[in-house]
């Protein structure tokens, strides 16, 4: 963080409108009520402005119209959220951790390694991989047999690629993310032996995996292969820590899933799908495109593109809303009906009285 | 896949019966929409038996009653997935990927190392260790001091064994799967300081972890030792990824154990129970012989053997099924009792007046 | 286990009343209904008084009020559990597995290694990074750039530490949890480009992860750096395995956050917050000192200190109890609104007709 940038500096890299003194030095990035003198700041949402008006930053970066404290200097932009990505990483360049292949890695026979491949002390890479240009494997990560790596990826210490799987370009893996262990696929096999009628057969998980360019998956996330073909994670999707994604899975591209979540084998997610934390999709199921799943939601049944399900079971979103919040009345409803019962009984006998 | 097999051999394989020439060279499997000339596929289920009345396939396999296409080669079997299950083994031989102990890895003091084992680079064998025969340990995995592996047993990169658990024969633990780290056990001790008037006092856990013969654990999935005697996971029983199986428990036979279930502490499973993906089962329960609880279920008593439980609260199958059907309705049932109270004040009021 | 102790020896030890002979050797500690001769057992609960009176244990630790048969020598303490642990602990004296540095560690570049400290084969020490002393970094365990580890720490097999990440002191870190991995952080950057009209870009997280003193911390959990400042573990905090802290999170001291859960971005939990098995927070909400999370509740609004919340949804514990018992009685709830309509509908058309 020994960078300074000037505020004109800043709104070219942003592509901005600066109001304010351009030559102001800017040493510090900071959240908007830790900001103070000579930091930069950001307005994430409306609701944040009052905050924002108690402000001791030196400049923020807004949307095109929001008002901001006349003594504050402002960039104003399109899309802050970018532009306060862009000014993060102008701070905080990424730096590599490794710059060559240790002469402690552990390197199979007949892997091709691109130039600029960084490859840390303890590392494994197994017999006839391929590491791209510029990628980076740290300290103790195992690439299997033939098993391929793109350009400019970044594989965290203890991710463990297995045998054939292929991870394209700019992907980030990290750590003790696993890609290609075996699906969960067994056969009840019948012995005749009475002491154990039933087997389960492993059914051999020929498949592999493969990652497309641009996705980053999260730390401690497990990926199966496919039995026969392949387990895709789409283009640009990112995939957040201790998820599930069985074999036989295929995401579109630019998909959200979040924290723990679980697919189940054999499902079809569209293009831009958002899975939220810790939902279960069952398997052979289809999840149409920009289709939004809740949190903690459980899915059985193909969902449409464009449509949200929440709870489990999972129900259309406004739908769910409603449902769910009722939850909390059912003793009431219990109590309710108890009276109508009896209320009607007795109306019943007042008129039978009266016949 | 270089191997190719003629149908007769591939019916002898099976011990299935051909209706087809039996000289016809196989040189792939393929599922079946995917399968093309010179290619073997299997109908998994009768509701495919549209796609096989289309399918480019060579042959197919199926049980001993379905009716095929005319020319279409047929091989009839009594357990068709376990024959597919053979022919793809037959087609993918597994290979192991270590016949050798590396002179890279990490042997401690008198660890007894069978014939026949394979140890990768980098992965260390702790003091007093013993590897059965033929079994593999990849890079990066970690034998804690005093650990038992038993015969043909494959653990994959960046699985560790913490001391003294103890692996039975033919078991496979994917990567990053942690076997024996310490339960989760603390006592509320008070401490009559104001400021913190309890701390969670470490209970050590000093039992160990048994894997029995014939098991298979998932990627990244985490069986805790036990307190004081052992946690086990029973013969024959398969554990998906990202399982969480607390201290002491113990399951039995040919358990089917789904992703990101959690057993907290000390519970017992008969043998063959299926527990679904995502499932959670409370501490110090029963579940008897055969029984299944449902995906995302919350199980906090015992189940009896042979029941099905669903849900979370978990109920008996059926009756869950219908009940958590209701939810959708809530908002009418509101409605409904709301519309039932005004008409019934109503009748109440018209009556009154009647008397 | 080759240590014994008299009963005196151990009364003394647990600050405890004997009524017993002291002299009495103890060979064994097990649990109540495996003691036998020569063990000490304890009784957790009354619950388990019958189990007591059959027990052949030669010593059961107990409260200062349970009655106990009078053939048994008992020692009686305040707090049993606390007692228990104490004499785990001595039968089962804690062993250090690496008193030194490795020659087959991998050490970086300025790295600051206090006395006394352990680290095995394998293990990797970025630039700069430092360990307190006594602590030990077990093999295949890594440590980022410039991260602090304190003392008297334990960092099992295959733990990873990001860079700049700071360990406090008497922490211990289960096999395969990922201390400081990126947060899932993106912003929906508009691309103008119809084929994808929107990338996921990422938001550098160039935070880092605090873990206050006397924290454990699980296998196989993650918990993510911070995008700004700091994702916290408090003081003396348990942390399950499997569980995900996103980034920002903040937990006060002594929470206790068990297995498989999941908290979403910048949550902040108090003191003495207890979070059970497989729940999950919505982001961006604060949970009072003191209170409690039932196992798989769903939390997306504030909770106050204290307070019980159970469900998903969550609802306040007595109101959660009572209502989510219902689930199962809402078929009977649909059939009596539906005959209820039906009557009602029939005395409307009888008082009608008596009009």
């Amino acid at each position: 963080m020994s960078k300074t940038f000037t505020l004109n500096e800043i709104a070219e890299l942003v592509d901005g409108t600066l109001d304010g003194d351009g030559e102001r030095e800017i040493t510090m990035i900071a959240p908007l009520k830790a900001a103070g003198e000579n930091d930069i700041t950001y307005l994430e949402s409306r609701k944040h402005l009052p905050s924002l008006a108690e402000s001791k930053a030196s400049c923020v970066i807004v949307d095109e119209e929001v008002a901001v404290p006349k003594d504050l200097a402002v960039i104003r932009v399109r899309q802050p959220g970018v532009a306060w990505a862009k000014v993060l990483t102008a701070f905080h360049p990424d730096r590599r951790s490794f710059q060559a292949v240790s002469p402690e890695a552990y390197i199979g026979v007949g892997v091709e390694i691109a130039e600029g491949v960084g490859i840390g002390p303890g590392a494994y890479i197994g017999d006839g991989a391929s590491i791209g240009a510029r990628s980076e494997i740290h300290p103790g990560a195992t690439i299997g047999a033939n098993a391929v790596v793109g350009e400019d990826c970044r594989l965290h210490s203890g991710v463990h690629v297995y045998h054939r799987c292929r991870i394209g370009d700019r992907v980030t893996i990290h750590s003790g993310a696993v890609i290609g262990a075996d699906g969960y696929g067994y056969v009840q096999e019948k012995t005749g032996d009475e002491a154990q009628p039933v087997v389960h057969r492993k059914v051999p998980q020929v498949g592999i995996v493969i990652i497309e360019d641009d996705v980053e998956i999260g730390a401690n996330t497990t990926i199966d292969r496919a039995t026969l073909d392949a387990t895709v994670i789409g283009h640009g999707s990112k995939v957040d820590n201790l998820v599930m994604v069985g074999h036989n899975c295929r995401t579109g591209s630019h998909c959200l899933v979040i924290a723990q979540v679980g697919l189940a084998g054999t499902i079809t997610l569209g293009n831009y799908v958002t899975i939220a934390g810790q939902a279960g999709l069952a398997g052979h199921i289809k999840i149409g495109d920009g289709a939004v799943i809740g949190a903690k939601s459980g899915v059985i049944s193909d969902v449409e593109a464009g449509k949200v399900m929440i709870g489990s079971p999972a129900l259309p979103g406004s739908l769910a809303r409603r449902a769910y919040a009722q939850i909390e009345n059912l003793p009431e409803f219990r109590k309710q009906i108890k009276a109508l019962n009896k209320k009607v009984a007795e109306l019943e006998a007042k008129l039978a009285d009266a016949d």
